[in-house]
């Protein structure tokens, strides 16, 4: 990629872009997860279509499932799903631990079984990298030993060295068989809750001088003042001149939290795992679709929603889609929920380009607690 | 719909065409099955784009969920799920007789049980009369009493005679409460395997002067010969001047033969539900996806076929949605399946139009016998 370029800045909310080799990202941005070469129930267009710029693919998956050869030889997930716009691949790491009842991490990788079919696999950051040059992705992720939430400060300090002895290698490894020119490598934050951990990874990453910086392990069963202390923490010290990404994150108000303290990218199968259980997003709420109170509601979702579902059918139609168990429901849903997801980001970018996101983020959350009767700010950054 | 215009004949084989208020029906036709308000896992403009004309929706199912009287008030069928081409349903007499295992029939209807929540329903001719005509379908079918193969020539009789007083009631109710300028009724011939009882079915349907016919109770467990038996001999005696259907067939090979022996009319399920398990339909036969033969095959699976899947993706990218078991697989499966039918009718009329129906037949099973490894013309017409 370009030159990260910060556009501007609205308090800590930041308004920026970048370019890789298959177009531009403009941030704050949602990325859709399209784990296994496709986002799930979706064409390439009808993700175009949802507003969204990048995806997310996942280098676990894909080694596993076509095989990371052979979509080099189709040269590479561009070509061989047809999404010629940027993608960003995961290493693997969270998958090998959060996957796997038998992984067995040591320093030298991660063994894990795979879900399909049994087989014993076995990735170190080495060959973590290796696989995602080969896929192709415009950013790539450094392989990371994620820990889950509640381990003993001892573990996750453990866990943390290990990730920092790996993004080494994995820098070594991208300066040895990859082309900068192509591809960049991000960083990821580990130190699970501990303030002094994060500070040590943060320091540790920013040495390594990587393209942008993720926030990882995170949105695994902490609270979210947690969450956001955590976040709030990275981005106060996480140069201001490269893309901040926070991995795995999440709802409509995540987004709007993590943005106001500076995130610039997210990525989460939330939207669309809901939507395939009939959760909907809307200016007021989630609903679930498939309530007997939307039998026979001939208005769209949202009259203002201009999305492959809202602009074509009634609520009354997705609401049957859903109660006949229909493959059609699955695919509406998940467009209406990205549509959601990029177009929030779009009116978060424009209130950060104009200076009021401020207010903008108020009345996100005035609607929302009203919306989920929420009478304190407690789930709020 | 307006008078069925015979166009031309290729010996036996008949290009005509009708119009109905939602558009021109050109016949030879091949019609995808909506069975719930959506042809499985594909959009209206996906369905028009596989070449699709006529749409075949059911009573019974729709009768259920999300019920006739919420369709009517949101103006029909084509409005509800946003199809403006012409729409076919059929009674609900064959699932009510196919698909629970506790129904009960008697000269007044049939009682059944849900599949989805258990619950008693009882369906009369007169009922499923009107549910049609709340629908709001362009050709609505007669209740019949669809029969196992392999009952008794008494059961049969019984079976057909039933379906013969049903057929007086469904014209009677369409007479009282239906509008030939809007819908079409069209009689079902029953009789099982028996050319004596088909000939008595032939004779009463007839003299109810019914818009169309349909060949009912085929493809239920007889053998090809003797399902292209009986469909000859119902076409030798059925009005040159109706449209002829023959419900749930089937398969390539029996859409040319159907076509050969005069009728203008199929439809079925099996196009896009051996898709959804990864078969799809060639010119050189059936192909079973999942094999790891095309696994990286760069190709697609048919270069001359204009459908969604053909011309954006390859072999292997389809092979691997099947695979990982993804969404987007069964869609983009259907929707080959269904343009590989749609162009089969589309070849058989012309070849009707040019006079060289015989000569595309021959054609025709010299490819299948061919791929298919087949010596003799046993499957044969």
């Amino acid at each position: 990629m370009d030159e990260f370029k910060l556009i501007r800045t609205s308090g800590t909310a930041r308004a920026a872009e970048f370019n890789t080799l298959h177009g531009r990202v403009s941030t704050p941005i949602f990325m859709p997860v399209g784990t296994q070469a496709t986002v799930k129930a979706l064409s390439p267009d009808e993700i175009k279509n949802t507003g969204a710029s990048i995806i997310l693919g996942n280098a676990y998956h894909l080694s596993l499932q076509p095989g990371v050869d052979l979509i080099k030889d189709f040269g590479g997930l561009h070509a061989f799903m047809k999404w010629d716009n940027p993608i960003l691949t995961d290493s693997g790491g969270f998958q090998a631990f959060s996957l796997s009842e038998t992984n067995k991490i040591t320093d030298e990788g991660i063994t894990f079984k795979s879900q399909s079919d049994g087989s014993l696999h076995f990735i170190d950051p080495e060959q973590a990298t290796i696989n995602q040059i080969k896929i192709g992705a415009d950013i790539i992720m450094c392989f990371d030993h994620c820990i889950e939430y509640g381990a003993s400060q001892v573990e996750v300090e453990a866990a943390m060295n290990r990730t920092h002895r790996w993004a080494s290698t994995c820098k070594q490894t991208f300066y040895e068989f990859g082309d900068d020119n192509m591809q960049s490598l991000f960083g990821i934050i580990q130190g699970g809750a501990s303030t002094e951990l994060r500070l040590k990874s943060l320091e540790f990453m920013s040495s390594l001088d990587f393209e942008g910086y993720a926030i990882g392990g995170l949105a695994v069963g902490e609270s979210k003042t947690t969450m956001y202390d955590i976040v709030n923490l990275c981005n106060r010290y996480l140069s201001p001149e490269k893309p901040r990404y926070l991995m795995g994150v999440g709802s409509p108000e995540d987004l709007v939290e993590g943005v106001a303290s500076g995130v610039d990218m997210f990525d989460c199968v939330m939207p669309t795992r809901v939507a395939r259980n009939g959760s909907l997003y809307t200016k007021h709420g989630r609903i679930n679709i498939t309530n007997q109170k939307f039998r026979d509601q001939e208005i769209a979702i949202e009259t203002d929603c201009n999305c492959m579902l809202c602009s074509n059918f009634s609520t009354a139609y997705i609401h049957h889609l859903f109660k006949a168990k229909e493959l059609l429901a699955l695919r509406l849903a998940s467009i209406h929920n990205l549509t959601f997801m990029a177009n929030l980001m779009t009116d978060i970018r424009e209130s950060i380009l104009n200076d009021t996101f401020e207010n903008y983020r108020n009345t996100f959350w005035q609607t929302y607690k009203t919306a989920n009767n929420i009478k304190n700010d407690a789930v709020r950054n």
